[in-house]
């Protein structure tokens, strides 16, 4: 957590959630009052949250990772479309791409593309094109959601896409569990992203480019074409 | 600054970096030792870095952002590869995407390419075709090194490529001087971005997806395409 989400809470009249979240800094919250939602009720903690500032609380809106990566900087923005009143402040946080390249090594020195491969929003062609075209277009690829509770095979279809670009001996890597008990990251090939247990939702994952290359153990993508 | 930062400093026995950024944190330094370098030499700091590491020092070796992206984390494990022996551990920081995401709202909500135009180390014809393919794809876009000393007209070549799937009023931001003195954000479409002397060197830029959109003066880009 940086300094700037800690004094966000400390400054905040009210502290709003998922659940989970919300237990992870409630040493933070004092006598704070403290609301949460389940899983899935992204709306409904947005109108939480928006409810209370409209009562003229400051809120505090936690989240896990950054609230501007995939997070509900955006949802909440949505939500409270109609109270251009209420102001928000989005504050960074370090996202699993940046955290799980610092535990990997170095593999985001050069460009690179983020992906869900969730396609609960997001039609699986569309997930499908932007695959085909970073791994042609030689990014760095991050990637978010490689599996669901239904869906195994996300990440082997992703593979078998980025492998028409590149060789399936490509340095690749995962990290699990990121900055949470339990933290484990894997160097591995694009070859052994597929048919792999190991790998489930909760883990995030780095395709190198056709410059990437493993050293000492480290996963790094050199920042140029023409050496150091 | 996250704690995780602070904490490898306060750790180290020597600080070593960039003239500008050690200054920056000669406060947390106390009695330690502190060399820098000066500007493009990079690959001398992190010999410098690596010869203390080699006679036994913990070493903290600092830079702005993330280490991890476009950092120097890439290019000290190549100078120190002859060196197994030395342990290198990345800090993750806060990058430009995510710390000018906060500052104009929540543009990266969806899956999205990270793009330096500086073609210093990278052919013009792969940022070409990186920019062309992400546009297509329905990336949204993070735009660092828009401009050089020398050359002003990336970023208008790199809007171009761009208008070619898009249309010219899509909504997009840029932040100057993230996180420093004289920060400031604006948002505007692909067209201002052309011919626009505000924008510099020290510019990161956001160019938004076909969902992308200007919500009370923040721009967010929904996170899924079948609405909230």
């Amino acid at each position: 957590m940086t300094p700037a989400a800690r004094e966000a809470i400390e400054k905040s009249d009210v502290v709003v959630g998922y659940t989970v979240y919300v237990d992870l800094v409630r040493d933070l919250c004092g006598g704070k009052k403290v609301e949460s939602t389940g899983m899935k009720k992204e709306v409904d903690r947005c109108r939480l949250a928006l409810d209370h500032a409209l009562a003229g609380e400051t809120v505090a809106f936690v989240c896990s990772g950054d609230a501007g990566v995939y997070g509900m900087a955006g949802i909440m923005s949505e939500v409270a479309e109609e109270h251009p009143e209420v102001e928000i402040e989005t504050v960074a946080g370090i996202t699993a791409a940046c955290s799980g390249a610092a535990v990997l090594g170095a593999p985001l020195i050069h460009d690179f593309a983020v992906i869900s491969l969730s396609d609960l929003l997001t039609p699986w062609e569309t997930i499908e094109k932007r695959v085909r075209m970073a791994a042609e277009a030689d990014f760095v690829l991050v990637i978010y959601n490689p599996k669901s509770k239904k869906r195994r095979d996300y990440i082997d279809k992703a593979a078998a896409y980025v492998s028409e670009a590149r060789p399936w001996d490509t340095p690749c890597g995962y990290v699990k569990n990121i900055g949470r008990e339990g933290e484990r990251a894997v160097v591995c090939t694009l070859k052994d992203l597929v048919n792999n247990d190991d790998i489930d939702m909760f883990t995030t994952i780095f395709i190198g480019n056709r410059q990437t290359r493993v050293i000492n153990g480290r996963l790094v993508t050199p920042r140029g074409y023409r050496g150091i």
